[in-house]
C-alpha cells in the first residue's frame, strides 16, 4: 500500500479525492491538510466519509508519503510543489498552476508571475487518453481543468483528423460544484437556481489550456471562442463544440472519428447521445457528434468532480505509480 | 399620486417592492436608498426594472414622501422609524424589528436590546386577512415574515374553531429567495440545489411570531414546533401544519373552515390542493386541509417575496392610505 | 371591449393567454375551448385563474368574437382558421401551421400536406420588432416559435449589418414548459431534472423558420445549425448564437448594433448581460453580444411562454386591433 | 460466483441493481428480463452500464440462477415468485406484493386480491437493521418501500424506547426517481420542477407498511399520518417525523437513542444533521433528532434507489446468501 497525501482536503476536489481513494486497492490516505479544519476529524467535516476516512486534518502534509495531490486554489501549488519534488514525492496538481507550458501565456491569463518556472516546463499535462505515455514517467502532473477535459476530448480527435477548420466555438455548460465550495453571488441559489448563466466569455482560463492541449495532440493550433455557462445542477458538464468541415469533406467522413480514437479506452466512450446522468458520480466520459452540411456539433459529457478533476487525478496517479489504470475508478455512473 | 420611499432598495424585497409599485395606479416611487449602490441607476442594478424605475439610488430617503417601506436587515428599521414617524411619514417595516409586541420575547429571540420600545408597542401586525381594521388606522405596520404569513393563514382559523388541540407541528418549506441576497454556505447551489435542508429547528424567529399572531386572532396560545426547510426552488413556500382533533371531533367538522374564513378575501383562497406554482409571482395564497381519524394536515402556499413580503406590504399600504386593497396587486400567479 | 376567443385553453399557451388577457384593458375573454375539459370552469382547471376567468370551457369557440387565438398542437389550426377568417374573425395562430410561407419547406419540415395553402401565403409572421407594419394590417398572424423568436432577435440585426458571415451556429437552451403540457420521456423529471439534454439536432422545425425570418428582414439567407437543449428550469430561453466576422471587420464595429436596432422598442432591450430571470413572467426580451478576434457570440433571453408565445401573440393582437402595443403587457419580469 | 437474475431490468430499480451487482465480488448477473427491451443489449438501454453489463435482455429469466430480484410494478411478483421458489430459487421482491403480512390489510390498501397468500405469510420484511436474523434464513424477502425504510429507521427506535406517544406525523419528501420511469402529469418537469407537491395524503401504501414494521420491532402499533411530497430533485428522501414525548419525559432522555440503536450498523448512522447529499449514490442512511419541550422531530435521509430500494435488496441478498453484509455496497455517498 502506497501512502498518499492530500493538500487542501476541505474543498470539493479534496473531499472527492478521499471519496475515491478510500476504496482504492493500492493506496491509503496517510495525510489530509486543511488550513480551516486542522484538528477536526475528516468525517466530521465530510459526513459522507463516515467510516471511510479515519484521520484528522493537519496543517502540513506528512513527509512519509509517496505521492501528494494538491487540491488548493490557483497560486498555492507553486509554493508547495518544489520542496515536495525535492523530497522525492510525486505530485499531482489539480489547480491551474502547472497546466500552461508557456510562461507568458500563464502570466497573461492568470495575471501574476509564476514562481516555479522550472517545474512548470517539466510538468506533464495529465489527460491520459491523449498523453498516457508522458504521464507514466512523470513526477509532476498538471491535472486538466474540468471544462478543458470535456472540450479537449471532443476537439482533439477532430482537429487531428484534418477534416475540420481550426475555428471552434465552444458552448460549455457546467454544474455548480465546478465553482468550488466558496459561496459567491453567481452560485447563490436565487441567482443561478432557475437560470443558465454565461460568464467569463472570452476570458476563461481554460481557453488557452484547450488550445495548447489540442495543438499538442493534433499539431494544429485551434482558434477557440470558449463560452462557459453555469447550469442549475450540481455535477456534470456538457461541452458542445461547433466546427466547420473543410471544403469537400462530407458529414459521413467524420462520423466514426470518436469510435476509432477511443475504441480501447476504459473511461471515454463514443455514444450516439452523450448524457450527463450516465456519467455522474463516475470517471467515465461520453462523446458523440452530429454533422449536417458543412457543420459539425460535437458533444462531450463528464462529471466535473471526477473525470473533470479528482477521478482523472487518480487515473494519473495509477499511471505514475504503475497501478492498473482503472484501480479505484472502475464503477459506472449513476444513470438516474 | 402619493409619494413612496423605499429604504433598502438593493435587496430582494426592495426590488420586489419596486416591481409592484412601478405599476401601482395611486403611487409613485419617489426615493429608493441603497448604501451599496447609491448613485447608480435603479435599472442598472435591477435590469428587470429597465423602463419601469427611472431614478437613482440615494443614501438617504427623501423627506417629501408620504409613506416609507423599510426593507433592510433586522435591527436597522428601529433606527430609522422614530424620526420618520415624527415627520408624519407612515412606515411599513418588512424586517422583524416591530413584529413582536412583547419586548422580552423580542429580545430573547432576536438576541439584542430593542431601542424603540415605544413604537414597538403601537406597531400593528400587518396581516390584512386577520387584522384588517387595525391596519387601516395604523401609522406603523410590522409586515409579517414569509413563513409566518403562510403558517398563520393555515393555523389561525383552525385554532379559533376550538376543534383542534393547541400543539402544532409545522413543517415549512421555502424557496431560497427567502434567505435574501447575501450568499451563504447554505444557499450555495452545490449545497442546496439538489437537496432539502432543515435548519434553525426550534430556534427560528418566526416561531414566536406565529404563536403571537395565532393567539391574537384566536384567543388561544398554540405551542408550535416550527421546522423550516430550504427547498431547491427560488420562489414559493409550502407550510404543512399538523394538528390533532379534540376528542369527539370528526374530520368532516373541520372541512369547511378555510372556505368559511376566507370566502370574501381577494388574496387567500381555499382550494383542494394548494400549489406553489399557482401563486408564484402574485400576492395570492392558497390554503387547504385534509383530516383522517384524529389528525389534520393543513397546507398553505404563497410566494415568499410577494404575499410573504413585498406584496403584503403593498396590501397594507393600500389599507393605510385608503386605496383599493387590491390596487397594484390584482393579477394572477404564473400557474406554470 | 373587444371579445376574444381562445381555441385550446387547457394547454400552457392557452392558460398563459388567459393569464394575460384577464388583465387587458381593451378586451374580454368571451370563449375558451377545450376538448378535454369542456364543461369545466376555467378556474377549476387553472387554479391560478381563480377570480380572473369566470367562464366555462366549451367545445367550440363562440361566433361573436372579434379575434381568436389558436393555441393548439401543430396541424389543428389549418382546419379552424379558414372558416374563422371567412366569418370576419381575425386569427392569431400560436402553432407552426402558418409560419412557413413556402409550402414545400412547410411540408418537408412538418412532414404532411398543408390543407390551407391560400391563407398560408397571406399569413403575416408575427414578430413585431421586425415586421410591425405588416402585422398592423393583418387578418391572420402566425405567431413565431419560442426558440425562433429568441434566435431571430439576436441574428437578424447582425445579418442585416453585413458585417458577419452567413454561417450561424445556434446553441439554444429552453425551460421545459416549452415542451407543452403532455408528459414525455424527455420531460420526465428524473430524465431532465438534473441534466441538460440536446435534442432534435439539425431537425428542429424552428431551423427553417429562423432562416426564413432572418432573410425576410436582412435580405440574406443564413445557413443555421440549430441545436436546442432542454434545461432543468420551467420558464425561460437563452439562445447563444455564434458568428464569424467578415474579413476586416473589428469587434468594436458590431458592438452597438443591438442598441441601435432596438433603441425604441418597448419589449426588446440591449443589455450587457442578458439574464433569464430578468424577463421571466414578462413580455420583455434582452439581447447582448461579445466579440473577440473574428468571432461573435450573441445572447438572447426571453420567457418562452410570454415573449416566446402568448405575450407576443397579445402584442400582435394589440397591433392588429389598433390598441396600444403594450396594453396588457406593460409590466416587468420577476427579476428574482 | 453465484448467478443472479433480475426480472424487470428496464426500470430504475432494475438498472440500479445492475449498477450495484456488476461490481459485487460474489455474484454475476446471469439474466435480466425486460418485456419492452428483450433482445436489446443492456448497455444500449442503460448507457451508464457500458462495459459493465455484457448481456442482452430476455423475455424470461433463466432457470440456472441462485437468486432472483423481482423489480416490477406492484402485482407482477405474486405471479412469478411461486414457481421460482418451487424451483429452489431464492427471491427478493422490490415491489409491494409481499410486504404486508396481513391479507385484508394488503387487499384494502392495494385494492385487489392477493393470489399468493401462502408465500405472503412466510415472506420476511427485508429491513436488515431491524430484522437481520429473519432475513438470513429467508427464501423470500419483501424489500421495503423507499419512504417506509426512511421512516421506519427514524420511528422504530423511538417507539421502542417507550418515551414517545403512538401518534406520529410523517412529512416525507422524495426525489422524483421514486416515482419510477413512466412519465406522468405529476413528474412532468413543468409541474414538479420548481415546486414541492404533496400527494396521496393519508392514502399512500407505505402508511400500513410503516405501522406494521414499527409494531413488529417495538411491540407498539403507532398511528401514523403519512404525508409524502414530491421534491424537485432526482435522488434522495428526507423523512421528517414528529412525535410527542410522554408526560415527564425530557428532551435529553431521547437524545442518544439513535446512536445507541445504530452504533454497530455499517449503513445507518446517527449524525447531528442528516443530509441527503451525504448519502446519495450509496447504501448509507443518516438519522438524527431534535427535541424541544414535549415535541420531537426526527430526520432520516437515504437514496431512494439504493438504501430505499436496490441497495437494500443487495444487502438482503448478502444476508440470505451468507456473503459479507456490505459486499458490493461498501462505498460512500457523493457528498456533493
Amino acid at each position: 500500500m502506497k501512502k498518499i497525501g492530500i493538500i487542501g482536503g476541505t474543498g470539493y476536489t479534496g473531499g472527492e479525492l478521499a471519496r475515491l481513494l478510500c476504496r482504492h486497492p493500492d493506496v491509503e490516505i496517510a495525510s489530509m491538510t486543511s488550513r480551516k479544519d486542522a484538528g477536526r476529524r475528516v468525517s466530521d467535516v465530510h459526513s459522507y466519509l463516515y467510516g471511510y476516512a479515519d484521520l484528522e486534518f493537519t496543517e502540513k502534509v506528512s513527509d512519509d508519503v509517496d505521492l501528494v495531490f494538491v487540491a488548493t486554489p490557483h497560486g498555492v501549488a507553486m509554493n508547495e510543489v518544489p520542496s515536495l519534488l525535492s523530497s522525492g514525492i510525486k505530485c499531482i496538481d489539480l489547480s491551474g498552476d502547472y497546466r500552461m507550458h508557456d510562461v507568458p501565456t500563464y502570466e497573461k491569463w492568470y495575471g501574476h508571475t509564476h514562481t516555479d518556472v522550472e517545474n512548470l516546463r517539466d510538468a506533464v499535462y495529465g489527460l491520459p487518453e491523449l498523453f498516457r505515455d508522458n504521464i507514466k514517467g512523470a513526477d509532476l502532473v498538471a491535472n486538466p481543468g474540468c471544462y478543458a477535459t470535456a472540450t479537449i476530448l471532443a476537439c482533439a480527435p477532430l482537429m487531428k483528423s484534418g477534416l475540420v477548420g481550426s475555428d471552434i466555438f465552444v458552448d460549455a455548460k457546467s454544474g455548480t460544484s465546478g465553482a468550488g465550495m466558496n459561496p459567491s453571488a453567481r452560485t447563490h441559489h436565487p441567482t443561478c437556481g432557475e437560470s443558465i448563466l454565461p460568464y467569463g466569455v472570452g476570458t476563461h482560463r481554460h481557453t488557452p489550456e484547450i488550445e495548447m492541449a489540442v495543438q499538442m495532440y493534433s499539431g494544429i493550433k485551434p482558434d477557440v471562442l470558449f463560452v462557459p455557462n453555469l447550469l442549475p445542477i450540481v455535477r456534470g458538464i456538457l461541452s458542445s463544440c461547433y466546427f466547420t468541415l473543410k471544403d469537400g469533406v462530407e458529414p459521413e467522413d467524420v462520423e466514426s472519428i470518436y469510435a476509432d480514437t477511443y475504441a480501447n479506452e476504459p473511461f471515454v466512450h463514443a455514444v450516439p447521445d452523450p448524457t450527463i446522468r450516465a456519467v455522474v458520480g463516475s470517471n467515465h466520459a461520453q462523446v458523440g457528434l452530429k454533422a449536417f452540411g458543412n457543420k459539425v456539433v460535437a458533444f462531450s459529457v463528464l462529471d466535473n468532480l471526477v473525470k473533470g478533476a479528482s477521478g482523472q487525478a487518480v487515473q494519473c496517479m495509477n499511471l505514475m505509480m504503475g497501478f492498473d489504470e482503472t484501480a479505484g475508478l472502475d464503477f459506472p455512473g449513476l444513470g438516474v
